[in-house]
């Protein structure tokens, strides 16, 4: 048996596909609870699918942009970082080295066994830089290209998601009808990415469906019933 | 200069600090586009006040549970990656010793000098795999006890940044007056948390204020837009 699969499995299992199924399990949740609950107070399907509109256009620039910009902070952090790693490996050599001493201490090594590692690691700046990043403070270097492509995925799968929940009030005749439509149409869908974010998540798929529906009827029901209070 | 304060500084911006900026800079973003956009569209303040509530429950119910079940997922993946490492340890530690090896070997270390490094590490099996979990795959142990109070935080943050926006539609008559106190007073609250939110993320705080400030309106432009289109 090869000892590695599970790594294999964890560069594999394809980031859209990940992405896809975030945006659009958010989308379906959020606008399916918002028109649900406005559903509870208005009986005008014109008001609910502005309302659902206007969530999805607002919910999926601040998911997208937001996420683009959240992924471009944390590439130049890695590079802040990375620049100050490098500066202190020339201005303060003896304590950089003492830190990547001090890492393989931590894993029960001897000063004699520690000594020839610091050294090879060490020799090279470049891999001195590395090893720093990735053991002392955790980071990897994000991929530039990810940023975009995921932020853009996320949007527009947040979109399509929003507008499975919406469509029946832009179909169904009648506010209660359109709503029941949305419920049984939403949680099936609900059920199906779950399913499949639970097997791109490692999660039990079946328990991934059943906690993805759970969230998108309670936030529903919810706002329903604030809704329904209120008005 | 000590070398490691931007280590000190990575674990002390409290966490919870960062969990009501994310919360509340996200809770002014979206119902405060979806209160423009009704706006937009309709003039009836109780409807936007209602869609808005409606917003910020199901919202916080996605952000809160959705955040807390994706934490549990995240502990309980840590934990099976872990049982699998230690299984393989026990069962091929010839291919487990070899990963650890080529770790050091990715470093520019000799194969003299990785042998000893190895039989320190493989000597005892925490250690072992504490070093598969961090240096293979990648992964940190997530506290166990910052999911539900992390997922806590955001909501109620959600819920606080939703009321910002929200509260002029219920204190100002007019629609069309609450809709300028709105914008002003929440791209305000946008510009404050976006400058603590670059604080806390390492970014340059001005520039965070005006990139979270220019979401939340590019957000409330589009869905004003769209919901004046359809209406």
């Amino acid at each position: 048996m090869p000892a590695t699969p599970h790594v294999e499995k964890h560069f594999t299992s394809t980031e859209v596909v990940r992405d896809i199924v975030i945006g659009m399990s958010d989308g379906l949740t959020v606008p399916f609870a918002l028109a649900a609950g406005i559903s509870g107070a208005v009986s005008s399907a014109r008001i609910i699918v502005v309302a659902g509109l206007a969530e999805i256009v607002a919910g999926s620039i601040a998911m997208g942009l937001g996420g683009f910009l959240a992924a471009r902070t944390d590439l130049e952090h890695y590079r802040t970082e990375r620049e100050r790693e490098t500066r202190e490996t020339k201005a303060v050599p003896e304590l950089e080295t003492e830190e990547v001493a001090q890492v393989f201490r931590d894993y029960g090594m001897t000063d004699d066994q520690v000594g020839p590692v610091v050294a090879a690691i060490s020799g090279d700046r470049k891999r001195w830089v590395d090893f720093m990043m990735r053991f002392e403070l955790g980071l990897e270097e994000p991929d530039p290209n990810r940023a975009p492509q995921s932020a853009a995925t996320i949007a527009v799968s947040y979109i399509a998601g929003g507008l499975i929940p919406l469509s029946p009030y832009m179909l169904v005749t009648g506010v209660g009808n359109a709503l029941w439509v949305s419920v049984v149409v939403t949680l099936a869908a609900l059920l199906i990415f779950g399913y499949i974010k639970g097997r791109f998540t490692g999660l039990n798929p079946l328990r991934g469906a059943i906690q993805t529906a759970a969230i998108g009827g309670l936030a529903a029901a919810a706002a329903f019933t604030i809704a329904r209070a209120i008005s």
